[in-house]
């Protein structure tokens, strides 16, 4: 390896990687490297986390939720004293706005959603403990008993970083090693959040391999890593190919892995809405696209309504609004080939292109906002590609020719994690919407009314999920908890096992006085 | 198809199957084919059961739980009319004796068990609602979206029979439409309660393609059949092979699957119980492999010991009441092929014979309850083979030659239903139990002390799952209700949606006056 390249994080220590591969992240608005090398870990890097992780989960184990619950509390405010530097690096490695976007949007979110998994695990209701005393038969969730790896995305720095996001939060709660793999495009951001981590983890007093961190690796190694026996649960949010390559290997080995891949989250605007407030409807339409140059797994890039005059117009006023507005910095290169791909993918299956398609001047990775139109018959001659989620400022409306097409177009959808339906405030189109609701209901993880789907509230209620392909599994959220949690968990049951013996969950005695527990049938904060 | 098969029930009728084929099933105690023809199914007929249940899957959303929850009682009730023809066919197909065993034990269990069913159903605790206020964020489980097909094993005719145990039962109250494949071994025992059902749907009101039964079909029907669009997920209890195929399958398309598929179901004997109760251990783990013939999926097949004189007048005591033990009656004769691989399997791998191996006498598919032993070095040399579940009365005990060794056999254990750790009731063997334990815990579902596996009781506390391979996932259970349940369910978030378009669960109102409902952060039963 070079000398030069920043070291990985490996059992507590910063030492090289085994790598004589380096990369380096690209600055999207400049279109120029960065100058800070990384290395691509050979799977001999790969191998020592892993084992250093499976000792770690048996000292985890050993020494119960407290040390988790410290770290998730010094953690955020060690990162918060470094919001400075980490501001900067996420700028400048994804291009995404300091303000309000970063600084004061995603910051505060991740600062909050550890502190909600800190919470929870203080709490330990998340874990769901329920005991039969009739039978003396006692069931908790807990850690799963191996390192559970996390990639994250390009498009949330902070928030969805492998390395501090949701996903690495919930695996800890439920008392699980994480090996964390930085997202290519933003490995500084990734290292300084790993700085903090190192630093909280040996305040809080967990275990050394508690939390790694591998910048890079093969395709092929990320493979077997996620099938490999020693792997507890992989958690992934990415593109659908890196995905669904991922879920193959992990299902073979029965390794649980848990996915984001994709969703065009159809919006169905009924005819009431078009016709009460079809200026506020485009206009969220259009903020709701460019939102982070619409490189966000909740945006709307599929539009149903029905072709008439009111539709027509609405096209119209979406497309100006999309024409108005100046390129977009794209987070890299890659998204700017997929939406390439998109538009030729939507153009192939008949689409027509209403806006966008410009070559924007300027340096870097820039797009134009685009939209497409197709008719809904257009749609059913094939609904598989053009319902394909297009990463970015793109998206379809598919103007349907009645209200049954429309039911149609919606029963022909795959899995997507959201779906709204707009509709008149005084309850005029009621009856298209108890049609067309069953239908969409089985097809999405979070329906809205009235609303975009970009929004993502860190709530218990939350569902970021859906049916595949959205996600490899329509009951499990990747925010919210404690239902995030459950995911990096293993169902335990205690039969007949002597009192002494039992975690502290499950004695008679409520371990914090205020744990939710399901006592025979009874969800109850009393002991037993 | 020849006219003398029996119909198969689709959309509510009883229609000849498109089959060219037929089967019979065996009487295991003679040997010989019952008269009864049942037909081998096409795929025409999958398809047609398939479509059927999808369009009753939008009719069950409709209707709500009501009519699943008055099914869920008035099947019980018809089941209990029929007891005597159900006992007898089944005793027929399966050779398990009458009394206690079938009617006694399991077919009370039956019962039991759909009332269970029944209650969560009209609780609807079991969806476990979470509203938000401050968000107007609210979430549930609810409905697939399609049918759920279930395949049960052979060695529960009743209490997991694809049309009428745990996962019938679960799948339903979920909200979805039953597709059930009989197993072979006992297709008049599933026919006398398919009748049942098809009675109980149409006085509960149940759309008539909410329980539909095929007999039999070919493998790659069966392949599928779980990997088609139209099926919601699949349910399968049965041998490992077979649900290998099947999740591979089942994964591959995105479709969720559930699968019990093997344990050994691993029971350590520390040496203080072996010095305080060696009898009292001996005949407890005798009784347990001799349940039902041994062919439990909870069956204790691997004991470890450590081998000293205790440990050698052990297995001298077990070897003992294997040998007087009278030959058992197989389900049939694939378990009794399955048990002389496995003796092949268990010899190959170095591991010595000390009971069985005789050839009974008599007619059917009989076998000598068989010991097998070895020592722990023996056994390292390969766990993964000395390890795979042997259906029927067949078991090794590991002699290991310290703890350490001990140890070192646990950690090399895979997925296993249940683990169970023997130890001196006064204490002394705390510091090995709490050496052991740690390890023991992360490979077995359900975790015991001083109890063999074999009994699984239906509470909520129960977890019948493990860790892959003994299902395909670590977080679900196949016994005790609510958790079951949440198998065949998907997460829905309702995110800003008008309160009169709320489902009932979630509305402001608590539906029932006594449905448990988390709403901001509180378990409780008031409304908002």
């Amino acid at each position: 390896m070079r000398p030069k390249a920043f070291p990985i994080l490996v059992d507590g220590k910063w030492r090289p990687a085994r790598a004589s591969e380096t990369f380096r992240a690209v600055n999207p608005a400049a279109g120029e490297f960065l100058p800070e090398e990384y290395p691509v870990s050979p799977w001999a890097d790969i191998a020592e986390a892993l084992a250093a992780g499976a000792r770690a989960a048996l000292e985890m184990a050993a020494i119960g939720p407290e040390p988790v619950a410290r770290f998730l509390e010094i953690f955020p405010k060690l990162v918060e004293g470094r919001k400075g530097e980490l501001v900067s690096a996420a700028h400048l490695e994804t291009a995404l706005p300091t303000e309000p976007r970063l600084g004061s949007v995603e910051f505060p979110r991740l600062l909050d959603q550890l502190r909600q998994a800190a919470a929870a695990c203080r709490d330990r209701s998340w874990c769901r403990a329920t005991i039969d005393t009739k039978l003396n038969i006692r069931s908790m969730f807990g850690p799963l008993g191996g390192p559970v790896a996390v990639m994250g995305p390009n498009n949330f720095p902070f928030a969805y970083n492998a390395l501090g996001g949701g996903d690495f939060a919930s695996a800890l709660v439920a008392g699980n090693p994480v090996l964390a793999k930085s997202h290519p495009g933003h490995p500084s951001t990734t290292r300084i959040m790993a700085e903090a981590a190192l630093e909280a983890l040996r305040a809080a007093g967990l275990p050394s391999a508690s939390v790694q961190l591998l910048y890079h690796f093969a395709a092929e190694d990320g493979l077997r890593l996620v099938s490999h026996p020693s792997v507890a649960a992989t958690a992934f949010t990415g593109s659908r190919p890196s995905g669904m390559a991922l879920k193959e290997a992990a299902d073979r080995a029965g390794r649980p892995i848990y996915l984001e891949m994709s969703s065009a989250n159809p919006v169905f605007i009924l005819p009431g809405a078009l016709a009460e407030r079809p200026d506020e409807v485009a206009g969220e339409l259009f903020q709701s696209c460019m939102l982070a140059a619409g490189q966000m797994c909740t945006k709307p890039g599929l539009v149903v309504l029905l072709d008439d005059p009111a539709g027509q117009a609405y096209v119209d006023r979406v497309k100006n609004a999309f024409e108005s507005a100046e390129a977009v910095v794209l987070l890299g290169p890659k998204v700017l080939e997929g939406l390439r791909e998109a538009s030729a993918r939507l153009a192939q299956g008949g689409a027509q292109r209403v806006a966008g398609g410009r070559e924007p001047s300027g340096p870097g990775f820039r797009f134009s906002p685009t939209l497409f139109r197709i008719s809904g018959t257009g749609f059913l001659r094939d609904p598989g590609a053009l319902q394909v989620e297009s990463f970015g400022t793109l998206s379809l409306i598919v103007l349907s020719k009645d209200m049954a097409e429309m039911m149609e177009i919606a029963s022909r959808l795959e899995g997507h994690l959201t779906g709204a339906i707009y509709s008149h405030r005084d309850g005029r189109d009621d009856r298209e919407y108890a049609a067309l609701e069953p239908i969409l209901r089985t097809k999405v993880g979070r329906l809205l009314n009235d609303k975009m789907p970009t929004g993502v509230a860190v709530s218990p209620a939350m569902n970021h999920g859906g049916p595949y392909p959205a996600t490899g599994h329509p009951g499990f959220t990747a925010v919210g908890f404690p239902a995030a949690i459950i995911r990096f968990a293993a169902l335990r049951c205690y039969d007949n096992v002597r009192p002494d013996r039992l975690p502290p969950e499950l004695k008679d005695n409520n371990p914090t006085g205020r744990m939710w527990r399901l006592i025979d049938g009874e969800w109850t904060q009393k002991s037993v």
